[in-house]
C-alpha cells in the first residue's frame, strides 16, 4: 500500500567499462545480478521501463542492459515488473515530473538514511524499489507464501 | 575470406507472443538460444547491431532481445560479433542499401538452396551468418583449434 514504511537492506551499483566489448559487459551484468539475487533472495524484481525520448544510441545500450536485468529475474523464477520513470517519480514525490534532487531527497527521507545514497543513480533504483512495494508488486508473492504456510501447518 | 563457399547446416526462427509479458518472452528466447547452441555447438555467434532509425518503441524491444542473444553467446563462452544491416547487405549483394528481395536472392544462391528460406526474416539471419564467415569472424577460433591440435599431436 502507498505510504507503507520501507526498510533498506542493501543497494549496489554494477559498473562496466564503456570501452569493453558488448558481450563482456552484458555477461558481467548478468553474473553480478545473478550473484546478488542468490545472496539476497528477493521476493520480486522491478526494472525501469526504457523510454526513447533520450539520445537514441544511448537508449539501445540501456535497453540491452535492461533486457539482461529482466532475464536475470525471470531465470531466478521471480516476478519482474517494469515501471516508467514518471510512475516512479510520482510514487515517491507525488509528481511525475519531479527532478533528480527531489527524488533523492524523498528516498533519503522515506528510508530514514543519514545521507543521500551514492552514487546518485542508486537513488533512482531505490525510488523504483519503493514504488514497487507501494504499488503492491511484492504482494502476490507474499500472499502466496502465507497461503503456502497455512496449507502446511 | 569473401566469396568462400558456405554450407547451410540449419536455421530456426524463435517466436514469442507480443501479448506475453516481457520477462516470459526474454526467458523463452534465452532458453531457445541456449538449447540451439548446445545442439549445434557453433564456433561463434553473430548478432545484428540494432539501429535507431526505425520506430523507437520497436527498437527498444529489439534491443532487449538482441542483448539476450549476445548474452546467450557470451554465457556459452563463444565470441560474439555484431554487424550493421548495411554491412550485411554490402557483404552478400555488394550494396549496403540493397532491398530485402535482393538479399534473399543472394542468400538462396550462395547457399545453393532450392527455394528462398522461410520466413523472410530467416534470410536476413543467413545473410548475417555469411557476412560473419566472410569477414573472418570464425577464423580466430578455427586457427586456435588448429594450433591446439598441432600442439597435442
Amino acid at each position: 500500500m502507498p505510504g507503507r514504511p520501507c526498510t533498506l537492506i542493501a543497494y549496489y551499483v554494477i559498473y562496466s567499462e564503456p570501452d569493453d566489448e558488448l558481450d563482456y559487459r552484458l555477461l558481467h551484468l548478468d553474473r553480478s545480478l545473478t550473484e546478488l539475487i542468490e545472496e539476497h533472495k528477493p521476493d520480486s524484481v522491478a526494472v525501469e521501463r526504457v523510454f526513447s525520448q533520450h539520445n537514441t544510441q544511448t537508449v539501445i545500450g540501456t535497453a540491452q542492459a535492461s533486457g539482461v536485468a529482466v532475464l536475470a529475474g525471470a531465470r531466478a523464477g521471480l516476478g519482474v515488473t517494469t515501471y516508467t520513470p514518471s510512475e516512479v517519480k510520482a510514487a515517491v514525490t507525488g509528481s511525475g515530473t519531479a527532478g533528480k534532487a527531489q527524488v533523492t531527497a524523498m528516498v533519503t527521507r522515506l528510508l530514514k538514511l543519514d545521507a543521500p545514497p551514492k552514487p546518485a543513480d542508486a537513488a533512482d533504483a531505490l525510488a523504483l524499489a519503493i514504488c514497487h512495494v507501494w504499488r503492491g508488486g511484492t504482494r502476490a508473492r507474499i500472499a502466496a507464501a502465507a497461503a503456502s504456510r497455512r496449507t502446511r501447518s
